[in-house]
């Protein structure tokens, strides 16, 4: 017990610097405001060392794909990052090192999106390193929803589609033909994924229905097309891939389904009115985002 | 993945029915408000079989468990319950059933608190059962804190102090002088913590500084002396004791350390001023709180 206090105040402590409302990680609970008009943003997700992820890679990245996961979900609500509370549930072998080199993840993380740790809880396990995170975030009036897609609207997604699942081929020993400058930025797409927040709040004025590709680009559309209560159709030559998805697909065409079906590129998916198309160019080429 | 989602829409949408965003549990994040002049608490704890419970008690103990503790938070920190997300970490073992009992004890707990489920993630582990719950509050004003017992402050507890170190002992067939009610009772309060939602909204105006019994008496008062820069002292027979406990007590002087420095009680500890004395004692009788 005395140890878990002391690994929070080393390793945890530190990252809820920023926020007064962490009081440092010594109390019971954390405490936010909202500005008037905003409402708060909550999404969990849970990650399992053998499932979710490997469990050797290094943990810093362990960190930052953990807590990515959800700031993609803040993103594709067009929600402002508040905080987060991480629920850190950890095998005997995690020593000192590990700790601070998954600490240093999360830093690394918080700096670039802007978001502190404001609580959560370590504990002990016999089984597998397990990381649930819970983030919050603010949007003005209403979030951004899978309901919400209307007959006639465009279907868009950020950057490319498919590299995540390519990559987890690649770092699997497939995907030989490739060169390994490719299967590494491909492994990269699967073990980093880039939460698209500034474009996700840009674009929350503008979307009829929003979520990030994490069960792949079939089965999320598959969620806004039965949320709205519509149906939607995939051009697969117009879904944007990356030259090394490209690569890929030339050699083997098979590797369309990971394209179409595969998860984790944790792009904003999304759509919108016709009349909406020139503003959301603009405001993607704004983000520099494709 | 199909059974994933078929899962939640069972056994978890339902709990989420009365919070309009919830949205049913089908979208990425929930969202909520807060009133003018609230802010909002949060609090995540996690509990993992094995390490915080055996692992064979009935699902909808656990379940309840694991909600309670939580609320145990935002009880000494005088909130108002909200919602909360629920990442729960399944093992292959846990069945239909499983999961039925378990969603029931949740169900139970909702409606005895006032407190649905807003969101959260279900996912697979081939470790033990975890369950990290995240509890969202409001508070009027500011939360009460560890941090603010001041020098001649009065130190209080709810109810009774170490009946649940002794019922866990006596769960591990120790404690063999006492009856067996007295046993079922001391075991029932470690396996079925009791939040004290309305005291502890009641008392936030005049506690200087407050907190749940997890860790122990002497811990946890120790956690509120260390925040708040004071030193606090406990005269060991005026410490509130049950019936059973009293007998365990008389039996074996050595039970005075686990009533002492045993944890899981989740009563109220708290401190306040000498001239709150007579509004406290009146408040805990409006609350049918010892």
């Amino acid at each position: 017990m005395s140890d878990e206090f002391a690994r929070i105040a080393r390793y945890f402590a530190p990252l809820a610097a920023t926020f007064p409302g962490a009081y440092g990680l010594t109390d019971d609970a954390a405490s936010f405001g909202l500005a008037p008009g905003e409402q708060a943003v909550i999404t969990t997700d849970a990650v399992v060392a053998g499932v979710h992820f490997i469990g050797d890679e290094a943990p810093g990245l362990i960190a930052r794909k953990a807590l990515r996961v959800n700031l993609s979900d803040l993103a594709a609500k067009g929600a402002r990052p508040l905080g987060y509370t991480l629920a850190a549930v950890l095998p005997q072998a995690i020593d000192d090192a590990w700790l601070e080199a998954f600490s240093a993840g999360l830093a690394a993380d918080q700096a670039e999106f802007g978001i502190p740790l404001i609580g959560g809880d370590t504990v002990a396990t016999p089984g597998p390193l397990t990381l649930s995170i819970t983030a919050l975030g603010a949007v003005t009036g209403a979030m951004v929803r899978r309901a919400g897609a209307r007959p006639g609207d465009r279907i868009y997604v950020s950057g490319t589609i498919g590299d995540a699942a390519l990559g987890l081929a690649a770092l699997r020993g497939r995907l030989a033909h490739l060169g390994a400058v490719e299967r590494a930025f491909l492994a990269d797409r699967y073990q980093l994924p880039r939460p698209r927040l500034a474009l996700g709040r840009a674009l929350a004025p503008h979307a009829s229905a929003a979520l990030d590709v994490s069960d792949g680009l079939v089965g999320d559309l598959g969620h806004i097309a039965a949320c709205s209560g519509v149906a939607a159709i995939i051009e697969q030559e117009r879904v944007p891939v990356s030259a090394a998805a490209a690569t890929a697909l030339a050699a083997d065409p098979v590797a369309r389904q990971a394209v179409l079906a595969g998860g984790d590129d944790y792009e904003l998916l999304f759509t919108a009115s016709q009349e909406k198309h020139d503003i959301i160019v603009r405001l993607a080429s704004a983000a520099a985002t494709p």
